[in-house]
């Protein structure tokens, strides 16, 4: 049966509710770590559902942080160090990933809590998620308050790409069935992506055809 | 073998190469049909990979938009009306939907071109997509110039949502598994949603158990 819920219904849902319904809404998300570290040698790793590409050229991506979130002491070590990193999260490292998302104190450190190890690569100032098959670095730009509800989004540049061979494209493209990438949809649900197709660039009067995955 | 990118790789990258690696970076997107209509009645329909979850309450969403994409169009039509949809696709409505990202004249509706029948449901002002899974109506609130690359963040109120009772979870959150919905990866890579698991709400030395899916 078809249900159609306005502004009224949403308001009417319980808090937890209407979080769950609201957060399924946008659709497939994608699922990275965040990676950072204070100013005194603290590592911080947490869940980030919400990046979004930018842009290519500059590269920039951007990912939305609530105000009172468990991303703060990442917001916070980002602010403060100008840098940190996103990694991409395969089936075996998702129940690991989601355990970030607990609200541990600012002492203790999620990779150690939840079993990953940081690593330092080609001198980028934050950790990088050993293991994770594709791990970004970021310098941070600015965030913006999105004063309807108080959150931010958070601009990065993004400075190195560490990531396998094999799972670059031709066409530059990395194949994120082959990488093992997962996503998220709602607060807690994982999934992996089943390829479907690729398909050519459109345009009007031609017929798509399928390109090589 | 493991590659390690930095700014100067990409930019020697050639652009439609750079422009499928970095696209590829974030993870996996979602695929929405953005639907919306002129003052004259011309409807319009485009495809978004960038639909971001705002918060829940109130229920707000944000897309970004290229300063010179063919979603000129959407953005055009909901600034001049103040609405516009998002809908859900399914494997069997993704290539259609994808056909809508070719560049179309303005006088062309791509849910004709591409064979989608716009609905008006519920005396919305903006068309949906007549059998989309998940079929949501926003008010456009404001946009906010990203200023590093020109592109837009297109910020909207959640006013209706239309769904399937069967697709609805007992905590209120919608199984995008159920719907079918389908995610995007690069510009051009489409992807079912493999459902893993859904976990509970972690809590520091608590075990995350499995939820219903």
């Amino acid at each position: 049966m078809r249900h159609t819920w306005t502004t009224k219904d949403f308001e009417n849902l319980e808090k937890r509710q209407r979080a769950m319904f609201i957060n399924s809404l946008s659709g497939a998300k994608s699922a990275n770590l965040a990676g950072s570290v204070d100013i005194q040698g603290q590592t911080n790793l947490s869940m980030v559902s919400s990046c979004v590409h930018l842009g290519a050229n500059p590269a920039l991506m951007a990912m939305v942080i609530r105000p009172r979130a468990v991303s703060r002491h990442t917001m916070d070590n980002l602010e403060d160090t100008g840098f940190w990193t996103l990694n991409h999260i395969t089936p075996q490292m998702a129940r690991a990933a989601h355990q970030t998302s607990a609200r541990y104190p600012k002492e203790v450190s999620e990779f150690e809590a939840v079993g990953f190890k940081p690593v330092y690569l080609n001198d980028f100032k934050a950790p990088f998620v050993d293991g994770a098959p594709v791990q970004i670095g970021l310098r941070f730009l600015r965030k913006i308050l999105i004063q309807e509800n108080d959150t931010e989004l958070v601009i990065g540049q993004i400075e190195q790409v560490h990531f396998d061979g094999e799972h670059l494209l031709k066409d530059g493209s990395l194949s994120l069935a082959r990488t093992g990438t997962v996503a998220v949809t709602g607060l807690d649900h994982y999934h992996e992506l089943k390829s479907l197709f690729r398909l050519s660039y459109a345009k009007p009067d031609k017929e798509l055809s399928e390109l090589d995955i």
